[in-house]
């Protein structure tokens, strides 16, 4: 089977220009069959506070209101994505930016209401993923650019987990390529002492996730990226590993970042 | 050769959520292979306000600054372009948002300074537009819906004029298919008398352009879509009409409007 790179950048990259601009180049860099999906980045905050919109959380995860969700339709969908896309194409990388909307790529619902009402929160169907349409899309030669966002069949537009899309399309591509799926972040992997970027582990199964977790040993944030990076490998994904945006090219070659094995 | 309808609308259209649901009914049941083309609104001006960016224009073209290129990425090719395919998928229309930066489906560059600095405008190359690439994606059953923006070789983003773009790729596209253009704004036609909303004209030629534009009868507004439009009539698209959104049914009839003849 062909080799697909899925690749994960999140906020971090997003809101500093030269770490973008090198971790674009060293994503055109990538041979082959390679799409990205981005996250939001605090610019969504801080062009929300422009606009006098609160973001709300509650656990630590913000709820989408309808002032929130237009508020992530144009940072995410417009102003982060079109600029990844037009930084891509000057770089000789035919990028074509789509958010799961567009021909229903990836669907989803609205999260059903239990303890928390999460808003305007889609929950991907990853069994309904269209995965010829996205042959389809790929056969014409693009590299997707995936924003986080979705919709219902109703048409809400849905803020939706980048991590989860990431690791949801890899798994539903790997009925079709060989795929690696990188996620990308600003550590330089799962760290075994939190805080200390030389603790990172170069590989991570089942049982040490266990141990490390049952330790109390990881993050608030790496958490839901492993269990997503445990599901894709699970379901098919060759290749999972969590890296530093700035080390792409050493996470393809195995000298960096965490597997999961 | 197969029909397909290019259709444009413009800012009253996207600013009011009872036209525009009105209009995505009827442009939804229009049959075949259809675009939309879609404009901004005064939804920009008021966000840009809300964020203290100033709209600055010269001869009553709006000036692109940097500050302005974000606003017009995030709500065109974010807010309006996404809320438009969110809307459409709802009513089974399989859309599938773009702007000319994506995979560079409508090259441009930008816009050479002379008396005026337009700023990040753009201005595109007709001969370059990847009609192929049109055809690749069209071919996989999309309907595309266009925001108004393209970017150039250096990966700038520019800020390009609606009624230009839904012109270009109707002329572009009228070498594989039998192309109907039509621009949906507010008033039912090019109208005789300005003001006059029943003195609109059924057809009109180039010598009734010349003679209406010699007796200064033609609003500032409707120039330089008129010049779009014989623009497009000369370079092969079949039909061209401007008239209301609220009309679109009628416009296919050709019942109602100012056809270009």
């Amino acid at each position: 089977m062909e080799q697909l790179y899925v690749i994960k950048i999140g906020g971090n990259v997003i809101d500093d220009s030269r770490l973008l601009g090198n971790f674009l180049r060293d994503f055109s860099s990538v041979p082959g069959k390679k799409m990205l999906v981005h996250g939001g980045g605090k610019i969504a905050t801080q062009i929300g506070d422009n606009l006098k919109i609160q973001s709300k959380y509650v656990d630590g995860r913000r709820i989408t209101d309808d002032q929130t969700i237009d508020l992530v339709t144009m940072v995410y969908g417009g102003l982060v994505n079109k600029k990844v896309v037009a930084g891509l194409q000057s770089l000789a990388c035919n990028a074509f930016g789509v958010t799961g909307a567009d021909a229903m790529l990836i669907p989803a619902v609205k999260r059903p209401v239990k303890e928390i009402d999460y808003g305007w929160v889609g929950d991907i169907e990853p069994a309904a993923i269209p995965v010829d349409r996205w042959m389809n899309m790929m056969a014409w030669g693009v590299t997707p650019v995936v924003a986080p966002l979705t919709c219902d069949k109703e048409g809400h537009i849905l803020n939706t987990n980048a991590d989860t899309i990431a690791a949801t399309l890899a798994a539903a591509l790997s009925q079709r390529f060989n795929v690696s799926l990188y996620f990308c972040f600003e550590k330089k992997g799962v760290l075994e002492e939190v805080g200390n970027e030389d603790s990172f582990i170069k590989e991570i199964d089942d049982e040490l996730f266990h141990k490390l977790k049952s330790e109390n040993k990881l993050s608030a944030g790496i958490l839901p990226k492993l269990k997503n990076a445990f599901d894709a490998r699970k379901k098919g994904v060759n290749d999972v590993c969590i890296g530093s945006s700035e080390n792409l090219p050493s996470l393809i070659r195995h000298s960096e970042g965490t597997r999961i094995i």
